[in-house]
């Protein structure tokens, strides 16, 4: 594989077990959470504040608040999707690896772009054997406002919309084949790519 | 396979030519266009009525024709709509098949749904490579009216949004590696299928 891998996902499909998996196939590297961490080395943005606004758009329902001005939320927001996608180009410079999330299949033009997602029930299950104390039903409450933050994140930096098949190569509900079969069925596409 | 195997297609990307290896390759039945005849069978709407209005919506932007009153358009359409459901029911009842186009994805409850497409420049290559007398332009042109016709029907007569990934298991951009690479991905995804 000579391209940037990158992964889009519904939270709890597996996205982060398939780019993880990926990266080993293929003895290159694997960011997620890490690009968090890159983007502090920066030093413009304290890590506290990078991980509190990670994928998480302007929230410009909250007018009304006093705490966080509007300009300065949209301001600081933008300056670390900025940061975030300086990270993911210079990383893209330096040869394939894979990157999960952050709108990374719209900031680099030359990726391959997969999208992995997967019904409700079948993510509140994957996402209760590791939590057993949250209930199935406060388990998908959760699911669904994290996926609505990943939405809004993506549309309001790319204009696309998320989870639109045409802006990715490969789409795989993983419900159906599980982790490894989606590994298996994402080599055989990548075998083709030129 | 086990299951009713439903193709939804941009016009172009090669999904009849991907069903037809599918069909062959688990050696079951395959339609598309074939589902007209069958549905002509029935005998209550004419062949050539079903030919012309094949995946078509009404037209309900046409009020002002005395031609064809929309009373009259719309009821037919559903007609038709109805007797082709009933169609890919009665073939799905009879076991695993392709079906290719016509809403079989949302109509039947429990088929593999797959979804093809491909940027724009491939498919007009495509389609050239069987049509030279047609500029690229006017390839375009014609390829963009179909497609926006298939978006209208499937998102008058589901409700859904046409392209969109979760309505499908496993979605495809045939541009990066052609019908065969297709062809061995869906292989790699269904030998996992449950």
């Amino acid at each position: 594989m000579n391209k940037v891998i990158t992964i889009s996902r519904e939270y709890g499909s597996g996205g982060r077990e398939l780019g993880i998996k990926l990266s080993e196939a293929f003895g290159i590297p694997f960011y997620d959470k890490e690009l968090i961490a890159l983007a502090a080395q920066d030093g413009k943005v304290e890590k506290s504040i990078l991980q509190i606004n990670d994928e998480v758009s302007p929230d410009l329902t909250s007018y009304s608040s006093y705490a966080v001005p509007p300009h300065y939320q949209i301001a600081m927001s933008h300056q670390i999707f900025d940061l975030q996608s300086k990270v993911i180009r210079e990383l893209a410079a330096k040869g394939p690896c894979v990157i999960v999330g952050r709108c990374a299949d719209s900031i680099l033009d030359d990726s391959f772009n997969l999208f992995i997602y997967s019904d409700i029930k079948y993510r509140v299950q994957r996402k209760r054997e590791i939590d057993r104390d949250t209930p199935p039903a406060k388990m998908e409450e959760f699911i669904r406002s994290i996926d609505k933050k990943r939405k809004e994140y993506y549309e309001y930096y790319t204009g696309k919309i998320w989870g639109m098949a045409s802006h990715y190569h490969l789409c795989l509900d993983s419900g159906l084949v599980g982790i490894d079969g989606c590994l298996e069925t994402a080599l055989a596409y990548i075998k083709h790519v030129n």
